[in-house]
């Protein structure tokens, strides 16, 4: 039906993720179900559980098999989880051994859970690619631009001059903090196999050999302890991918800002007027910000699932479901989004310089104080230069009052933009040392 | 792809709303906006704006036509709106004089913001019949249950004896409150008409009376000033179903507390276990909990999108899109599961009886010591009370100390349920008034 | 020990309202709790409930009261509410005839949630008065502007020309469209007076007597059902405060962006910069934006809050404390901002105009397009215009190829406006027939 | 004025926190502003930037001085940043070459974020210290009811037994896991010192060294690129402390639905009632759910203070104010509350044993299933356990059908826990491995 235009065909090329949708949308979901009751049943078998030709027909008849949503709908209502639907599905395709033999010792939480995690590991694995491309990029990009010189605007009003491979490096630096954090987003890829209230009840002596199996076919850890109800890793790793997102609208953010009409400072693909054909709309960059803020709002959904009640919550639990895709979707989505708009970004360097210029001496004034107060007391100095200032052209009548300085350097926009150009190279070094090559 | 439950066909007899989900869904949208295209065609013929022979052409050759959202993703992925793509798609099916006169002098904002007006007048049509039956459902149970005594928990302890049909008038009455501030929904529905900036530049003199005409055609109000970047009333019809959506949440939060293992004063239809057969979960009054909470953070987007930059702001106009509809579907989806939950309620009345008799003399303290501060001063009346709970028979204890107290009265629940039966009356009665015949 | 900007010493003067602050703060209300009691006792009194002489002394004692909140610290983290501390503070000041009089019938839920109502009603009664100043405020600034000719930029690109009174009036309409949602907020103004578990258990037949007599000292509602456990209406009143403040951010979002160096359309008193003395920030229109994200953020609290388990419920209760007041505060200070800031905005007309000129030609294609369509087809009026585009001089182009267009009004940026003067005027003459005189 | 129970004196023992809030409050950070611009004199002395003479006057002068917060009102409301009044209120202590020698090279937000981040890591320090002495508690707690039989709750339903040092286990488990994650809240300890756009600017090739050693002299992390308006490491501490306040606020769930009456398997010191004398609520356990929604709430302006427009956003650091410290307050006043009533809970195992015994067979079916499934195909065994099941003994009924099973164990819940008892005793192991010690 496509309500929110994260899920949707017709917002498929910006708000949604066609790859990360496909990898965690229902239908890939449920096929994840099929794909840890088959390593589940094979555990099983290989501990003795289950006689193996229960768990080879298993194997051979439903590995692969994409179950229909629409066709588990009732089921999913009834029960508040898909799973017992499911079963009726996948035994009818089976012996009645090895319909038995099937989901031997685990609860419907189990299942959804081992499954949500791996589809969720195989999204994050492709956000960890994606980032690196970006990073890639704002390196490339800072690197190109480490010279250009831009007003640095602060509060919405220009401040001192900057340059703008500065300002990507203040782009890249969190994305390459947020590969740092990744790891706590991989502390989620676990394995659930304990069972109705997690005791492992059913499984007895053989539950904790039975899960490493099912955790190494997966690929994904095991723990001793049920997370039915600890749901806290789930929680973090929303929150980082919110993060991340929330790093992406920034940039979003900045270029609306520097590509609007009379600012100009840079151009971006962009979206034409239905009206107005002289219009160029910065549509993803705007796309950046709504989705760094809606993915921040969905991860409440997300940090209340962990009131979890008691052994089982059925509540909490579908906040959970209610937020995590969307909100990995809105940062994929914001990936590439980010990575498409910066190849394509064009630094326009003259309209940086002249925007500049037009602010006039104000963003020299702090250089020449501190020069100045390297002879006179701190407050002559502001006090020479705001007094030149109140003239009509402060470059002369401060060189008049002291000729000591330098006019050739005292609006050298270069070097009023202090470490600017070198915190450009070195964010550019660390992304090639990250993550190696150009974009 | 099915990210959220919300909108999922595996999901769509829980979370999900089919019926506004098929009202509100994208196709639905660019089915309406295909609708307004036409009506604003026949307005600007009606007023000499476009040749007839144009608007004619339009009529015949576009309504009822549903657009292919897959087909325009391109579109609008390049433009940020589907408008410019959905334009090319209709014009290829006009005569050139015919395309011509389509989308005289408006702007994508103004179709896609009347469409989605449209709809939602629609689904907000749903909501109030639903709301109707909702509203008679629960006051024929208050009326049922005026007299059901069942202990009344305040901060999930057991205060004083209640009865079960002044709790559901308690459910209910917000619900009547709601439809009183349905008026604010209303506002809403309004169709947007005003060209690229919102200054009627294009159709000129003609404006108003083209706007009104097409706002007559499609059943809305039309207004003299721009809605483009005025988005309060959006945002308070999203506030609006969310706080109807939490008021049937507060229903889910207390059916699961009455219906848990060890209280079990309410049954409802629940859901099964695989593993566990003996187990019945309240799944419906679980997902009104989920969606009342989830639906609360969707709205920060709404309400954030309330920060329009300018005439046009592409951020905060695609938090809209992520969750004005997607409220609605969860108020519609409330709606229904707590209809249909309400519907087949049993209450246990000897149990919730049995559950106050098992507090003992508590529930009854207050009341006692009432009655005998009509002769004692209170904090005798008080003290009196509190030495006869300290003995393990208080009401023996009580009526010796105090005989003209009368025994048969002192732990009569109904009476020391006050006001409770006539609350609960006079809530069906409203109800009844209010919205007519039994449920 | 300010935590929070919005109660805060240090940030009274910018985020914090001092006169909210005080109306809303612990200390008011404590002292309107004791209000409550007071009323409740002379209620009592005169219904026959407890001795005249007790609620004489009550008043005589009590009125005026202004119970210190560190005192009663201990007994509200012991209880999870003040009022059995306080009634033990204020008992002690009381014979031992008017301390048993005292809190006659009422439970603390009572009390609270009463003198909840009343602080937050004399509240919006401040916010009500100064909603009417900013309106006025606008309306005149609209009016003056109203031929005011800027370039209306959507998507943060310039479209047409539109003007400065135009924008104004989006600014303040939704503020006249909260007036008249005012009403809702009203709503919330009642007396809680149902005892124990909301049942009159305690005042019997004298209860709804009572509970009027309140109502009526304290210029409160009175409903015969109890709302302690129905918090839709104290949701809804923050709802409406959440969309005002958003409105007025709004506002700021748009100094923001027409006050940012390169643009310079408007300026607005602003704050020093420590190391900048160039540098005017905008202070109030950033602090507008803050406050209305911020507020949002917190209505998720309150929102949650109406999921209110059974009779009582603390947690949900808590929430409502922590999120209702600020809120309020929220609101009033951004109506504080905003006020002070749009009577002292300056618009810059010629920079606005030269701003609208660097677009060239474009914003007035669309008008050239139009007028040509009334001879030609609207396709070769369209290609008429982008033909003379892609020349130097457009003008020149256009009017060499069709002689009949009128130079002198082709880039006429008020004729551009279109209805925008017209818009404006209305906007103002609303504001005064609303609010009267000027601001 | 104390609008937020957060900060509130009257709510200091519940939803407060004075400890951290006397840290985290604005005139300790107005202190540690104060402690920067001292470790900043000294810093420029060292690298011979300022006289030695003006850093020994102002670490003499400033050293240990509290600014006044209200006094610094006015100039923080017209700045948008109490700085420049600070330094005013410095300066006049100060002789003139010291109070030019104040402040060097540094920026509002050097001062303001090097601060924040001062206190902030103080508050994670103490913040951690609590968490130890929790993570001991529960792993006691867990140790000691390791074998205390109870019912396993899942979707509030009776499912099978477990223990309570299971259930204890679940909830301790995320608080270790969460000082694993303490580590990406160390990293937002760093000193803030880049000048008015982030570009080293006034202190040119003495900047990194400068800055070293103020960031040595606070015990603070140095980088050489700006964090001006890189904001993620801020939002990421938050967002931990939300994810630890979540962890508590689901012990604080368990215990309400656990302490309520008619389950009263645990009992937690608990709040009276003015009008009921026999109750007792659950004061802390409340508020401990509702810190822990409140907090995800606040989380929400945390994240969105990401989305920092180009080198310094007011409207966005002002989100960051409003939400840090408050979030942190929360999760320490949470860590006080769960820490307490964990240590004075007591488990009522017979009431706990006896709630089980009400469920009656259905918690024994699913282990009597796998019993019989050893020698039975599963389908066989289930029926068997149904058929009996619908018997009034169902027992009995079992063991005439099935006379191999064990009579003794059918039905010993200690054996149908499972690993609750191992996994209750491996996490106090755990705990005690970690934490070392008892609580």
């Amino acid at each position: 039906m496509s309500l929110s235009p994260l899920d949707s065909p017709l917002w498929s090329g910006l708000y949604g993720d066609p790859e990360l949708g496909a990898m965690l949308g229902d239908a890939a979901l449920l096929a994840a179900m099929v794909r840890v009751e088959v390593a589940l049943a094979e555990a099983c078998a290989a501990e003795g559980v289950v006689p193996e030709s229960a768990a080879t027909e298993i194997a051979d008849k439903l590995t692969g098999y994409q179950p229909d949503p629409a066709a588990l709908a009732a089921g999913a209502a009834r029960d508040g989880v898909p799973v017992p639907a499911l079963l009726g599905d996948l035994r009818a395709k089976l012996s009645e051994e090895a319909g038995q033999a099937l989901h031997w010792g685990a609860t419907s939480q189990d299942i959804i859970d081992s499954a949500t995690a791996l589809v969720m590991m195989q999204a994050l694995a492709v956000i960890a690619a994606r980032l690196r491309r970006v990073i890639r990029t704002t390196g490339a990009l800072a690197g190109r631009e480490a010279e250009t010189v831009m007003a640095g605007r602060t509060r919405s009003q220009i401040g001192l001059p900057v340059t703008f491979g500065a300002l990507v490096a203040s782009w890249g630096q969190p994305l390459i903090d947020t590969t740092a954090r990744m790891a706590v987003m991989q502390g989620a890829g676990r394995v659930s196999l304990h069972g109705a209230v997690g005791t492992d009840a059913a499984l007895g002596d053989k539950a904790q050999a039975v899960r490493n199996r099912v955790a190494a076919a997966l690929g994904l850890q095991a723990e001793d302890q049920p997370w039915h109800s600890r749901r806290d890793a789930m929680a973090a790793t929303g929150a980082q991918a919110v993060l991340l997102t929330g790093s992406l609208g920034k940039i979003g953010t900045d270029v609306v800002t520097l590509a609007q009409s009379g600012i100009n400072e840079v151009r971006i693909a962009g979206g034409g007027s239905s009206t107005m054909p002289h219009k160029s709309n910065p549509v993803a960059a705007e796309a950046l910000v709504a989705l760094a803020r809606h993915a921040a709002h969905l991860q409440v959904s997300l940090f209340e699932s962990a009131l979890h009640g008691q052994f089982r919550d059925g509540a909490a639990w579908a906040l959970e479901w209610m937020s995590l895709r969307p909100i990995l979707v809105a940062c994929g989505a914001s990936l590439c989004l980010a990575g498409e708009m910066l190849q394509g970004l064009e630094a326009d360097g003259p309209r940086m310089r002249a925007n500049l210029d037009a602010a006039g001496f104000g963003p020299y004034a702090e250089r020449a104080i501190f020069t100045l107060a390297k002879t006179l007391p701190r407050n002559a100095a502001k006090t020479a230069v705001q007094e030149a200032m109140a003239t009509p052209d402060p470059v002369a009548a401060l060189l008049a009052a002291h000729p000591e300085l330098d006019g050739d350097t005292l609006t050298d926009p270069l070097l009023a933009a202090g470490q600017a150009p070198a915190q450009a190279r070195a964010f550019a070094q660390r992304c090639n040392d990250l993550c190696g090559g150009n974009a």
